[in-house]
């Protein structure tokens, strides 16, 4: 009972002051509190050395996502006190949930508590609960635990925050059709993936019973996913391969009853890949009965039946027995709430600027799916950029004047190197004569504002938009967290581009994506892959290539250790069609 | 196409004759069926050799658990048609349960599907459905597939049977306790030990949140078990592992506030077990901290506060955060009806006589937790014995004329053997004289009738009820399945004991138990072992053999590899704590 009575007695102590118990409350809340309190008790009662000792500033991130997981598995730096806000508390390797759909792989297998997630010398603490409202004004989060918390009947709380890092994600937009959100699954949380699965169960179990026609039975097994992006897609094919692989030996019947549909509404599958993979895997869902309809708009949903469109306006009504929604992102009621009161209220996601800091807000970050960085234009600062290329003020501007600048150009505005790789220039010296050219002086190695605006007027039309995509949101975890480590150091020598509309350097060098390339999995051991340089891999042989990248990105050893075996396992036992 | 076009026209040949769609229904909503229907096809319209081929023999099965699962297991005899009833379409290894509880075991790796179970010589087919009436005139039982179920509104369905095994099992007893059914946990299937694992890990989520006094926190991290049996005692230990190998480390502050207390109305725990290991369970629980509370009944329970009675009549409240009730077994509502129908209104569970059939019923067994076995005492009979023993119908009985006898009497009751050991007696003629000079005539070798009686009117003292054990269960379902293989067999040549009231012999040698032993793990890698002929193991050694013993146990390659990868996986890892 030692412990128990020192935690007691200084309890008593820090009772009367109201800041201190705040900080003891945050402080024993945490994962870590025991020790972070002795830790607080040092700070705070060293009489009069408290000078010495630095408050740690506060970060507050909000969800444990990809974008969130891997801010905290990066961050390394004993001045922060993070405190984690979630309605979960682990993180979930969400591109195998449609291996979790179907037993292939077990939902266990995929998750990691958060707190084993941080690193040790970060002073790391957890809620579970669900931020409902972010104040920037008074720097505070307003929280609620989740439903069924019987604590008194007190649901709600606020946290301060020093840094507020929000990376809460996304969720699934049923784009306002109606019966989607009643009628249909979604796969976006681990959660999803496993009522997915007992509901295949069902589907078979019900179409099993007595007293049911033909026709009856076929609706029951007939699944429909929506949407022909990689998750709906590799759904589709991972479903077929369990139908087929293992369900038929129980249930050797339904074979001939089961049916899945894929309903997409643009011309084609798998837009975002080569064409080479979409018209592999078109033809492959052929061979293996999948369904796909193309260009089929879904308008409405009930209970039994899916009513889609097709271009000609034409209306068809399917029945189902379960559909996967699966079409695309919408907008969390609390960022949407917060991005109204700042002013981006007609926005899809937070816009963030190149250093993932929110438009508008001191010390608030946002990355992930629940933001879009909005990259600046160099026509916007088409001005800017020539005074500070023209450091003579002349008037004009020798490319090599301009080649001093376009280093820190470049970093600023990603755009423009993307430009000359396009054109299949070499240097900034190429585009600038280009310019020239186009206004007529040839003769001169000079340019005025005019002639730079005109050589660099196509270079915006490169600006991309980043996919919301675990990648994205991994990598834009792992910068923001190296820059919150380096932040005290980079204030005092800024290692960023040089700030065109001011004075000095920019702290850190802008969020730079770099695409590692993409699976989709097509069922029966065959993956799609498309790699950096569009070198595309379609076959068995990408199969084991996803296999090993996906072991690899485990983010422990025990859910590579558990991924690797429930592999092994199907290998060898197939998939568990027990109902749990 | 074609074996769907094919099964379209046989559907459609037998769609005028009730009786033969009947079969129809029955025969297409089987697992196997395709070929089911090719074989009643071929029964049917051989033109007139309907003689030649017999119609199955149909045996519903009720129920998936030990009982039901071993039956099917180990069925045999390809003259059956099987129809397992059940709501849930796997058999789960249930004495893994409190592993569950704490993610020692996954919940995946203690099930195996019900279709897997079946031998593929016998045709069984599954329907996921509770049955809630059986009805022995009309041979019928009834079911309703679970709720939730969307197909037509219809959710109802009989089905007739030539047999009847009821394996349905038990289900928690509340005592009708207040408040007990609606805040406690059970833990008797695979989705309560999941729910207990989520609470557990939602408790201390909660009390990590803010706003708490230290009060609270402390009464979510109380933890009451209920119930000093193997199952409850298992349980308190697994928690108390999880909790202080796993969870302190994410949690570390609540270790100081985390308490578990166990509940026994009786005056020890493990009483079914050697006093030397209830001794060292409650002395080991003592040194870990978990609070044994002996001779305290539960009197009522709210949702915050359980209330408990000592034999002093002293009533004290408890607040707790979560409690696990395993405090013994009630009837399941389907068996009580159906013992009011047979006028068994008053029992417990069903009374079957010694082969497992219930009493009063034709072709209908019982087996498992819903049942029990009447076993028929000596003195009912002993005029019958004598009579039997008695050939000549001299009025006495020589030893040498009751020994040709002995061995029936001993196979039709066992409580002859049991007191003829506990007694030290080394045979028959030992009990017979005991008879003989307690009735003052020590001269001759010749019994009457009352000499008789006096020498067995202890013997029915030996009767022994048998534990509510998956042991128990398991057996008798072994042992009914090899009565229905070779039913037709020992109709013919009966090999059971001779018929005391009858005439001839019984068709098969009644069921008779085989206690292989028990175990009790008590945490920390020990647990107490009690074997057969007492003997008393408890520690480390013990575990390891509960280790071999459960996992050579497991009902399938597939499960043993998963439990045995499970624990190897505890060994490194730890367990996990998301909470999914």
């Amino acid at each position: 009972m030692r412990p128990y009575t020192f935690f007691e007695r200084l309890s008593k102590a820090f009772h009367d002051s109201a800041s201190l118990s705040k900080i003891l409350v945050v402080s024993t809340i945490s994962g870590g509190g025991l020790m972070v309190y002795s830790e607080a008790n040092a700070s705070y009662s060293n009489n009069g050395v408290e000078t010495g000792t630095k408050r740690k500033k506060k970060v507050v991130l909000l969800g444990t996502g990809w974008a969130g997981a891997s801010f905290l598995k990066s961050l390394n730096n004993s001045s922060y006190e993070v405190q984690v806000i979630s309605p979960r508390n682990y993180f979930a390797f969400t591109p195998l949930l449609p291996s979790v759909t179907c037993g292939t792989v077990e939902a266990r297998s995929v998750v990691e508590p958060i707190r084993n997630i941080a690193r040790k010398n970060v002073e790391m603490s957890f809620l579970e609960a669900e931020c409902f409202r972010i104040d920037p004004g008074s720097k505070k989060v307003y929280c609620r635990s989740k439903q069924g918390l019987n604590s008194n009947g007190k649901k709600e709380f606020d946290v301060d925050y020093d840094f507020l890092v929000i990376a809460t994600g996304a969720q699934s937009n049923t784009f306002n059709i109606p019966g989607v959100e009643e009628n249909c699954h979604f796969l976006k949380e681990v959660e999803d993936a496993q009522r997915i699965r007992s509901t295949v169960i069902d589907s078979f179990e019900k179409a099993t019973l007595p007293g049911l026609n033909e026709e009856e039975r076929k609706r029951m097994l007939h699944f429909v996913v929506v949407g022909g992006g990689p998750t709906g897609v590799e759904f589709a094919s991972e479903l077929r391969d369990f139908v087929n692989e293992d369900l038929v030996k129980l249930y050797p019947k339904a074979k001939n009853l089961v049916q899945i549909t894929l309903l997409e509404a643009a011309d084609h599958i798998l837009t975002m890949f080569d064409k080479r993979i979409t018209e592999f895997a078109e033809e492959k869902f052929g061979r293996d009965g999948i369904d796909v309809k193309l260009g089929s708009m879904v308008v409405k949903v009930n209970d039994k039946e899916i009513s889609a469109k097709t271009k000609g306006g034409e209306v068809s009504t399917i029945p189902y027995g379960m559909i996967v929604w699966s079409t695309g992102i919408g907008t969390r009621p609390v960022v949407k709430d917060f991005m109204k009161q700042i002013g981006q209220g007609n926005r899809r996601a937070l816009a963030t600027d190149e250093w993932l800091r929110v438009e508008g807000c001191d010390n608030i970050y946002a990355l992930g799916d629940c933001a879009t960085i909005n990259q600046r234009k160099v026509m916007e600062d088409i001005a800017d950029i020539f005074k500070k290329a023209d450091k003579e003020n002349s008037g004009t501007l020798t490319v090599k004047k301009f080649q001093e600048v376009i280093d820190d150009i470049c970093d600023r505005y990603p755009q423009v190197e993307l430009y000359l790789k396009s054109k299949g220039m070499h240097g900034i010296a190429d585009l600038l004569k280009q310019g020239q050219i186009e206004n007529g002086s040839n003769k001169s190695i000079e340019l005025n504002i005019e002639e730079l605006k005109s050589a660099l007027c196509q270079v915006d039309s490169q600006v991309k938009f980043l996919p919301a995509t675990a990648q994205v949101a991994a990598q834009q975890g792992t910068y923001l967290a190296k820059c919150f480590d380096r932040m005290e150091q980079c204030e005092k020598n800024p290692e960023g581009p040089i700030r065109v509309r001011g004075e000095g350097r920019h702290r850190f060098r802008p969020f730079r994506y770099r695409h590692l390339g993409q699976f989709a999995p097509l069922g029966g051991e065959q993956t799609a892959a498309q790699l950096p340089g569009d070198w595309v891999s379609i076959g068995h042989s990408s199969q084991w290539l996803w296999y090993s990248v996906y072991a690899s990105k485990q983010v422990s050893w025990r859910t590579r250790v558990l991924v690797v075996s429930d592999w092994m396992r199907r290998f060898i036992f197939g998939r568990d069609s027990s109902r749990i």
